[in-house]
């Protein structure tokens, strides 16, 4: 079974908004078994609709449109499928229903434009949008289905998750499908790529793989599509027995998206605590680390420790070892960390210092110099590293996952 | 001129990876005076790259094109254009020149399967990569444009800025175009738009007026089309001046499409220097600035105090305090900013302290309380904010944006 996706909205569009209803969409059908054949971004248009409408149709058995369902004139799409499926707009009981329960909870009085909010196609059946005002529609047509909902996040992902999903499971017969994520650290793609090339030609025909490049790391990801998920999962769990001996030493974990999930995941599960002392990442690790709920329970905080009179006040960092190594060096790192962890009383510290550019780079100390301390509550490791180029994102997302790296190797030693 | 955007590869299609390449790329053609008529996104195969290609170029003047141009084997974009265009891949001396320089650059060796990166077809123009190996490829055809780029962000950013953006409004004499930002906070979308609607009628007809928000504030961008960019410079100018008797409440700036370059920019300008103290935006503050290079010259640091040990130790916030007033508190707010400022001996602080959800919150402080503060030499402010969502990463963005709004606030008030 293979859908297509339709988002339309203008806003998508010109760019103002970043389109995350189709990575959120795809994660969900994937997860069921339903493979995307592809996704298509309009404006608010009649025409672009109805011609990647039936374009669709034709490609996929089941068509999923977001967006354009808003009270307002330039959200057109309820109107344009009306007349793409020669219906007419009548008053639904439930959606009807449905709209008064949400204008009596906010206590606001029900307006004709927002009482419109229930005429659906008289063709389509509702699926009841429990977070909104905007009906979710469920259209069929030769076998095929056509699925119209709100673009706001929020209220697709409930819809997707509570009703539209497993509809779709149930009106096609889904097959299964298996995904495995693992995290690699420390070589190139291309490198990779040689190293694992004959176990890649011996993998079952039902697993594909990809390489998926993240900064300064790479997620490989194995694919196993059939109809047993019990034997998809035997599959899957044998290709990645046999690529431990060949390439083992650098991989960091497994099922995960990114390595935050990854440290997240351990310090959480070993019941660790962390602090982070940032020079060159700026606050980046901690803000990675916070935008994860229940990171409360083992960051302890961190210090952005930008000018070297914060790292010496607040880190501790000696005055001698700044004149005589300089922030960017070896030395100083290992005093970041050492410091921090102390100062915050953690089990684990990282700490960055180094030159992201695109300027500020000398002869000996080069744009992309950068050195990460982790330290532990017995021993500090540190790893200095050259990144080659000069682009200052690219350097702070490389320092960040070198040192998640280290600290999920650190943290996987025997103590 | 239109153009369709196809962003190519698994990884978008099953929604492991956002597809943030699409609004990037559709906010830098928009703001060169290009329109885009749709964005596609396809998996790594063969019949989907055919299909979209020539539906595209049948709909649009141009079609750009990212992804699937890695060295290993899941990427066929290259060979799949080649057969499109009936040509044939020949070694180009431009590209594998790059490729050698870029490993020149890393101490690597080159293998056969890099060097295979400077294979392109035939009939393209290489337009040079100077960030990666992927070659970018230009292909003309009955007078349209099809450019194949790597899907690498920031190699795709960079080439669409200084390679094929310039080159597309040389090919399509596409006209001038004068674009001005205007950041505006405390005001709702739909309220501003009822303002500032007499103005926006009497607006000259080559100027057209967009609302784009973000995170708790708006960006309203204003782009005038023509054929003299010193005429629609001069419309643009008086189009501004005739907004701030309206608006100008509203209005913390001008020329800068977030309130983190604007912050940037003004202490940048003025000389003076911050420091952060940051619990619920967990490092963001700090992330969003350093993340900008020269942030040095007024970034003294930051203190991420997620525990309440931290902002005690680390900051001086008062015992009694924190167990009098809690952690999310005025209280709290003023002396983290305070504190931090004083420690770090900067010029302004801010702090911030609240529940980003989506847990956390209790009845007297729900999901969504968020305190505050902002503290120069002389005194200190504080602001309650009350998000209505439980969504945390827009909670942090919207108390960042908050935060923001507040320093600059202050930074134009006469000491």
């Amino acid at each position: 079974m293979k859908v297509s996706i339709i988002n339309i909205g203008d806003e998508l569009l010109i760019g103002q908004v970043v389109n995350t209803n189709a990575s959120a969409m795809s994660q969900m059908l994937i997860a069921a078994g339903i493979d995307v054949n592809e996704v298509v971004t309009i404006g608010d248009g009649g025409d672009a609709i109805r011609e990647s409408l039936a374009r669709c149709l034709k490609l996929s058995d089941a068509v999923l449109i977001t967006g354009g369902l808003g009270p307002t004139k330039d959200d057109i799409t309820k109107t344009v499928l009306c007349d793409f499926f020669h219906s007419r707009l009548v008053e639904n009981a439930v959606a009807l229903e449905n709209v008064r329960r949400l204008f009596a909870i906010r206590g606001f009085e029900l307006t004709p434009v927002n009482r419109a909010q229930a005429l659906v196609p008289e063709c389509c059946q509702v699926l009841n949008n429990d977070l909104g005002t905007a009906p979710c529609m469920w259209f069929e047509q030769d076998g095929k289905v056509v699925v119209s909902m709100p673009g706001v996040p929020f209220e697709m992902e409930w819809l997707m998750e509570n009703r539209v999903v497993p509809k779709l499971q149930e009106t096609f017969k889904t097959g299964a499908i298996v995904n495995k994520n693992i995290l690699v650290q420390g070589i190139g793609e291309s490198f990779l790529s040689d190293l694992i090339e004959p176990w890649e030609l011996a993998l079952p025909k039902c697993i594909r793989l990809a390489y998926l490049p993240q900064a300064g790391m790479l997620k490989l990801r194995l694919t196993a599509r059939g109809t047993d998920r019990d034997e998809l999962q035997g599959a899957i769990d044998e290709a990645v027995k046999t690529l431990y001996p060949i390439a083992g030493q650098y991989i960091v974990g497994e099922d995960c998206e990114t390595l935050t999930e990854l440290v997240h995941s351990q310090l959480t599960a070993k019941g660790k605590t962390l602090a982070t002392a940032e020079s060159c990442t700026g606050g980046t690790i901690a803000s990675q680390l916070t935008a994860q709920a229940g990171a409360s329970r083992y960051f302890r905080g961190g210090i952005v420790a930008y000018s070297n009179e914060v790292k010496e006040c607040a880190l501790g960092v000696k005055h001698s070892t700044l004149e005589q190594y300089g922030a960017v060096s070896e030395q100083t790192a290992r005093e970041m960390a050492e410091g921090v962890r102390e100062r915050f009383d953690s089990d684990y510290a990282i700490a960055t210092t180094g030159i992201a550019g695109p300027d500020g780079g000398t002869p000996t100390k080069p744009v992309g110099t950068v050195w990460i301390a982790v330290a532990s509550r017995t021993h500090t490791e540190a790893a200095l590293l050259n990144f080659p180029g000069r682009r200052r994102q690219q350097n702070i997302d490389r320092s960040v996952n070198q040192a998640f790296a280290m600290l999920i190797r650190m943290l996987c030693q025997k103590d």
